[in-house]
């Protein structure tokens, strides 16, 4: 299949959307950002990788980084992460306190921002340098040591993440979080701001679609029931209050996040990452969104 | 893969689960039924069929009957019924009406009861005699003219129903019922009161593993869009409030009944009923759960 | 004090009001009722009467029929009640199921319709011919044995009550309803069409301001601490969800209903009953309230 | 009436009940105090005072307290308050974040955890040295100099009260906090550390008897209008989720704190305090409650 044609086509296709979203504004480093930026960048299983536009342009990975903890941590302690977690889709907006309040504390899924600070609480406990070590991480998946932390953008956040705050200290109060809330957010702002191109992210999530090893260098992120179970959350949990509607639109597993991104994985064959910084009114790429489900329909792929 | 010894060995398997559910009790025909039952069943879009266990017993498919009715409905009038009805998981209990109240009256998704209510009102707009279409639509996809409504049953939940009945008047208020709310009850009191075996099940469910087509006599149930997003949607919200445990653990769509069935489809090769009328927590078939898991596990199917 | 002078004063200030809010429109009997409607009556433990305006026009009490069948049950089976019914504010809308499902079928207060539903059930477990000795405990409270139910007015709330048809459900769903639904809807739908002046709602309130007992012709309604609680019960709960406003700017117990009457009690010495059918936001009568406020402002009068 | 005589037979009638609830032991300091701890104080508007038991044992007032800052923010900033904090009942237990987020980061009145929250603020906002001002104006209410903070419940109260840091970081995020989160909850810890006897309550309540005047030194501490309303939002709002309750069972006006002191104010007559350490399920002091309700019941005083 001619992956470069399609990608090039859907670019095409979806120029007109481009100025249709909305760039998120909730802080100064995000809203700078041109929202007629738009780049798709396709990783296969067999080591090829396909782009087109903007695709080597760095952005603020933001919610994209969850997967990349939660791969860590499922690695690291396995199922003993969903005595904190579960693994159901939250039925509302991706930072309500309704639900954890509902839910006694136990935030419903690891990609909602209550259950990703969990996650990156345990990312805390298990790691001596937390930071660094995710840093490393996320550099060998995606094969690029440059990548880096934006620090303007996680000064940016901490300063306006209220709402991310009180989320942290609600976890405190149910004793879900065993790090100091501060400490939990310092590194959760951080993630956030992981800077990455649609090659990085591609690239970097190639294990996903490889059973848990990355095709390109053999080395083994995860076990293949870990890779499964990652894939089968981003499908009922990846894209906020729209998963059931990218899956009946897409048909993939995918993740996304504020800055514009979405990654989506189709299991044995690829991995494909796409950037447009507007959103539409559920924080997902507006752009990006119509960009996979045109991938899919030109490919036939789905895994439904 | 020979299915049938597979299937064999999960029935030994999981047969020390089969009293450790509870069997649904609100209503006496669904309590009379013995614990102990279990069946399995697992057609191939290569027109193979295998089973094992109580197979061929019929029993009540209860929320089974919102796929057959979904189907009709989206062949029918396509994309016009995402107006009244919503794609997300409900992160909720299956007939909370906290849920429909704060979104205004229209269902999450139409495997809710909400959702399914909605979905045969549209029934009842598009036919002419809704009970004898509904049935003669089952029958073609099961291939067996047998299969009827059980009577007694569906007296039984309309005496007792007064959860339903609730949400139908709810939907009513908010004018998304179009018909009398008691005649939308006495259809879906009657679909849910169908009588099939898991034989019968496997067989009807096929033609969503196959793209919408019945391998078997090459009818066009539905379009190849209609079918992959059918899939979408069970993968979603196809077992109440444990899909994502579901997609977690079986990595497949599916679909469960309080009845004690559960059907998941391998898109592409299969699809498996699962009959145990013992209830986990969440009112999914215990035993089922576990026996489809055990069956993606031996044969390393999953979509993901 | 001179209470005509005053009431009269209140109707010329509140004039400009008449035409602020919206006539409750959801049934036509209600629509047709003309805004600039407006009527006061005073009526005093020592059997003085002062009324002003449309005083003597009868209107639909609607919910404030909910404090007579209250003082009914009251006095019939006392605390039993409470068992079925909450005492406390409700803090959402009036009608919410989200509420009543939260609380597992036991509504917050006899106020709010779920509450006012039980409240009739017990109404007609507790008497032979129900409508009949309502009406007539209403006639006797009020002096007036032409008191009677607005047919017209019944049948179009039975016809467009879906929302009161799913609470009703929802109660018996959670068997805290004994008699069936249907029945139970329209005996709640005649008291709400009983029709009365403010002249007739002063004068059947006066037991509340006089310890229970009625002042102008000595009748026990119900004994001195029920009559308190009574009291008490309007003070916490008697305006939807302007209760603590009510309170607040009023600062006496009152009862409001969709009619666009409100009756307030001043213990010890008054009750006054107001009519102006455009509501506020809130559904409580614009320029009643301003009435009620006008009035404890003008005679110093508050309980607080 | 005798009072002296009437108080004395209250603590014996309670005394069985001293052992049956609760001491808060969420903190410390709190968890330390002895169960079996009772006093009562009645302050009249002639200027008598009558205590029994440990009335003069000052405890933590917590809660209490609300009404302090609520009286120098309505006579400093008068109806502006109500621009950030509603005047409803909540219908939810008092530190609900559900609650908050349903109604946009405007708490529903100022009583409840989060609505005490936005007062601080505005106490912060007007007062040059907030802590030392507060406890000025606590101090003249009592007529006692040596009342003061309890540095060490403050300090444990901030140790632990991430429940409180989760409100303040959410009113923030909703922009209804114009100070610092934490500077805030540090102005709000101490004034819950204030400890008091109920012989300092019962006289510092004394203005809201009197119509905002302290009729024992002359001082207007608010206005008329002002006392009334204050007395309005203790009536609905003043005892957490038991509001409704008290209203029912005393009749009077009151606040709660956990410390196991409540506040009761019969206007034109007199204040009264009662303090038990042990509270009930819904974090009320049990004897205390109960010693209300004879209260009025032995002396005839209530309000309806």
């Amino acid at each position: 299949m001619d992956y470069q044609k399609i990608i090039e086509r859907i670019a095409e296709d979806v120029s007109p959307l481009l100025d249709k979203g909305e760039v998120a504004s909730y802080i100064p480093a995000l809203a700078g950002v041109s929202p007629s930026k738009f780049g798709i960048a396709v990783a296969t299983v067999r080591g090829e990788c396909f782009t087109t536009g903007d695709a080597s342009e760095c952005f603020s990975i933001q919610s994209l980084s969850k997967v990349f903890t939660l791969a860590m941590v499922m690695d690291r302690i396995g199922d003993a992460l969903w005595e904190r977690v579960g693994r159901e889709a939250s039925g509302n907006p991706f930072n309500s306190l309704v639900q954890l309040e509902y839910e006694h504390g136990r935030p419903r899924n690891p990609f909602i921002n209550a259950g990703a600070l969990v996650v990156t609480d345990c990312i805390i406990l298990e790691n001596h340098d937390p930071m660094r070590d995710l840093r490393g991480f996320v550099r060998t998946c995606a094969g690029n040591n440059t990548i880096g932390y934006d620090e303007s953008v996680a000064l940016s956040e901490k300063e306006t993440g209220h709402r991310n705050a009180a989320l942290a200290h609600f976890l405190k109060s149910y004793g879900n979080l065993y790090n100091d809330p501060g400490r939990v957010l310092d590194v959760y702002y951080h993630q956030c701001s992981l800077s990455m191109s649609c090659k990085d992210l591609a690239r970097a999530f190639l294990f996903l679609a490889n059973g848990g090893t990355d095709p390109v260098n053999g080395n083994i992120v995860c076990g293949l029931r870990q890779a499964k179970r990652i894939n089968a959350l981003m499908q009922t949990c990846g894209l906020y209050d729209e998963g059931g509607e990218f899956a009946f639109r897409v048909g993939l597993p995918g993740k996304s996040g504020v800055g514009g991104g979405i990654v989506a994985v189709m299991p044995g064959e690829l991995s494909i990452a796409v950037w447009s910084p507007g959103l539409n009114t559920a924080g997902n790429s507006l752009a990006g969104f119509k960009a996979l489900e045109l991938f899919t329909t030109y490919t036939s792929k789905s895994i439904f």
